[in-house]
């Protein structure tokens, strides 16, 4: 009997989820109506109403449920894991939304969720209300119909997201049997472009330093002593300049050599994703693209390290002139990481480059913040088949495999505490004003999502 | 008669000057007690009353004087024009001081004046009350003794030049006849060392820019857009880097083009002075001089033009990181100019360059700061040789002839406007703590600097 309702459950559920197609989004009206702004203590009652409600629909889904308390907004823990033989899935999201200003930019009030032309209005429409809340209907729907789920599943349902996360480590460091898992789940991630849903399955990682060159005791008179001591400003300018060559390659000794390249699977399959280059430089606001030579933007953007200054400061800042040698300057710098790519060895590395090429007459100082590594999830998973089928099921589209060229913080402390990767299955749009007024949700993908979700149960469990 | 009176001139002249010493010092303090500080308009009053002790004294010393207002703070004009064969010197100092803070690092309050081995300590004292009022003193004496002067005499004396002397351009460019002369005599600057009285013969110019890359319309997330987009800061650093070699020589087409040599003398009188290279640099807190190769410190201090940058910034600027690609950079340049640089020249350089080099994808924005060129004073002239002659007799050691890095607007002035040179005749030190705590000015050099400027007038009269 078990065999026969397993196999008629996707049936069921995907009943289920089109009769209740409406209930879900007024559900998630209501998530949307709570200002959860983490960043702002005003908003504290607001965090604790959101963690409440997400706690209370993982209840009625059927799943156990319990709310965290941490040093700052508490964590929604929830589980369903009575499938003893099947893998565990543990799907991450998160509750606390970005502060909405500038207010009088939005069409409708960040906080009473509207649809206009297919798109839920509201903060947190896609960042990351929406999207997280696929999931815990689709977990509702088989056991509200099945009784049971294919696989295990945990949620971890943060409040801390958007303000660093600060307290999300600490928790799985102390509960790491608690958190157990085969793989993670992350809907958090945006589709290549409408009607093109899309796996991220590599990641680039960050290194980040400050250094400042130090000259003498003091600002000095540039009449006086111009043209007899080094000047910090010329100095560091000098350095940096040296660290990128006129091809966009980065001069840096060794920086390349663990670099992983592309497989010629991944630079076809780049190319063949649509990206329009004028477009993109339009809405930048340039007049072309820059970067390493010998590279697709798409393949600089997702798969190559870099090296970018991204504050620089030194001498006088204020208005007109001011002739002075500056006693220091200083530059903050990052490189993103590819695979393969240790922090490490790229900030020994750097730090060798920056003492080496330091102009004589100048004294340097350097510092290391903390970064992470790239994330590459393995295309032949068995989780990544998986997902890619549970995708094309719920879209009527198999998905395109993307990387991204930021870091996602979370999916290094899954890989680091409890060794698993993660799913990055993106439901929303680069174009849904995340962090910007106006953000959005389309209704069909929140619908799209919830369905490919459960079929992601469907074939986790297979 | 006359002749008789005046061959017998300097010797009453100097009687009169050993015999009122200690009158004259007694004075002076009365003028350093008055906390004329024009950047502060709590001090107006005593900047009034400052104006009205010079004027007091140039009447007492016989001169006509007279308090004209301006804009800002008022200046003093003196004169004693009854010399109608003679040439006219005219005379700038000022009276306002800097602002004395920090008050605490004061041995002797700043307005208190106090003799300690042979210094007087006050704010003002060598910068520039002191020198100034040795002018003022040697006219009282030929005046009060022989009666006459051997040359005609004016006097503008400010009350703005801690502040950029916003309105003496405009004062004598209004009354050119009124301050029409042969020659400009400034007692602001320094003697090259103890004992050793110097004419700053030369100065430098300067020119001065500021410098704006423009990248994308607004900072950019750096995982996102890293390695697609030209970074203005890694620009404007690889433009600067590329502004001046590894031997400090200044890359800009045409940049030494104009550049007049020094001489063959020049360069034997800079060498002959001492100048302690060690002592140099540890007062700075640097570990070795930098500049262009091939010339000496002093050499490049004095007699070459530079390319500093005096400010930079873009990018985030607080603390630890934050990964952006920012939307622009600045950064302040100014070049110190030579004898014989345009500066109108230099500019149109700098722009072409900085214009040839922007990397692509960026744009750039240039702007130029009012500048003034360097200043070279006949070495032979007549004025020149009855300076030597006069500080020869007062100081006892012939002066040494020296050139300054800086600029001293008035100088240009005085060019421009007048059409005269500058005698710039320093009886202070450059280690009386100007603009600093504990600001003095040599008892015996004021005695000596009053002397040296009475036999200027007997020099420059025959």
């Amino acid at each position: 009997m078990r065999d026969e309702e397993e196999s008629k459950g996707m049936e069921s559920v995907q009943k289920y989820l089109a009769e209740n197609a409406s209930r879900n989004l007024d559900e998630l009206k209501d998530l949307l109506r709570i200002p959860s702004i983490s960043a702002d203590s005003k908003y504290l009652s607001s965090m604790k109403e959101a963690a409440e409600f997400v706690s209370q629909k993982l209840i009625d889904a059927g799943c156990a449920a319990e709310i965290i308390e941490t040093d700052g907004h508490p964590i929604v823990f929830g589980s369903w894991t009575k499938s003893p033989d099947a893998p565990t899935a543990l799907v991450y999201g998160h509750y606390d939304v970005q502060p909405p200003d500038p207010l009088d930019e939005w069409t409708t009030p960040p906080f009473e969720p509207e649809v206009r032309d297919g798109d839920i209005y509201a903060r947190g429409a896609t960042d990351d209300k929406g999207q997280m809340y696929t999931h815990i209907k689709s977990v509702e729907a088989w056991l509200q119909t099945v009784g049971k789920l294919p696989v295990n599943v945990k949620f971890i349902i943060e409040g801390e997201e958007e303000v660093g996360s600060d307290n999300l480590d600490k928790f799985i460091e102390a509960n790491k049997e608690k958190c157990a898992c085969d793989v993670a789940v992350v809907s958090d991630t945006a589709q290549y472009g409408p009607g093109m849903p899309a796996i991220t399955y590599g990641l680039r990682g960050i290194m980040c330093c400050e250094v400042t060159l130090h000259g003498p005791n003091q600002d000095l008179h540039s009449g006086v002593f111009g043209g007899s001591i080094a000047n910090p400003v010329n100095g560091l300018a000098s350095l940096i300049g040296k660290m990128i060559d006129e091809n966009g390659t980065v001069q840096i000794p060794g920086f390349y050599d663990d670099v992983l390249p592309l497989t010629d699977e991944e630079r076809a399959a780049f190319a063949a994703l649509p990206f329009d280059e004028s477009k993109y430089i339009g809405g930048l606001g340039v007049s072309a693209t820059h970067g390493e030579q010998g590279f697709s933007t798409l393949e600089r953007r997702w798969s190559r390290p870099t090296c970018d200054v991204n504050g620089i400061f030194g001498g006088y800042t204020g208005e007109g002139p001011k002739t002075i040698i500056p006693a220091k300057a200083t530059a903050k710098i990052s490189c993103r990481l590819v695979p393969n790519q240790e922090e490490s060895k790229v900030v020994q590395s750097m730090e060798a480059f920056l003492e080496e090429h330091c102009p004589p007459g100048l004294r340097i100082e350097f510092k290391h913040y903390h970064g992470c590594p790239a994330v590459l999830c393995d295309l032949n998973s068995p989780y990544m088949q998986a997902a890619k089928v549970a995708i094309e099921k719920g879209f009527g589209t198999a998905p395109v495999m993307i990387r991204e060229g930021g870091s996602i913080p979370v999916v290094g402390t899954f890989k680091d505490l409890l060794g698993v990767d993660t799913l990055l299955l993106g439901w929303g749009q680069n174009t849904d004003n995340l962090h910007s007024p106006n953000e959005k949700f389309s209704v069909d993908s929140f619908q799209r999502g919830t369905l490919s979700s459960a079929w992601l149960w469907q074939e986790l469990g297979q």
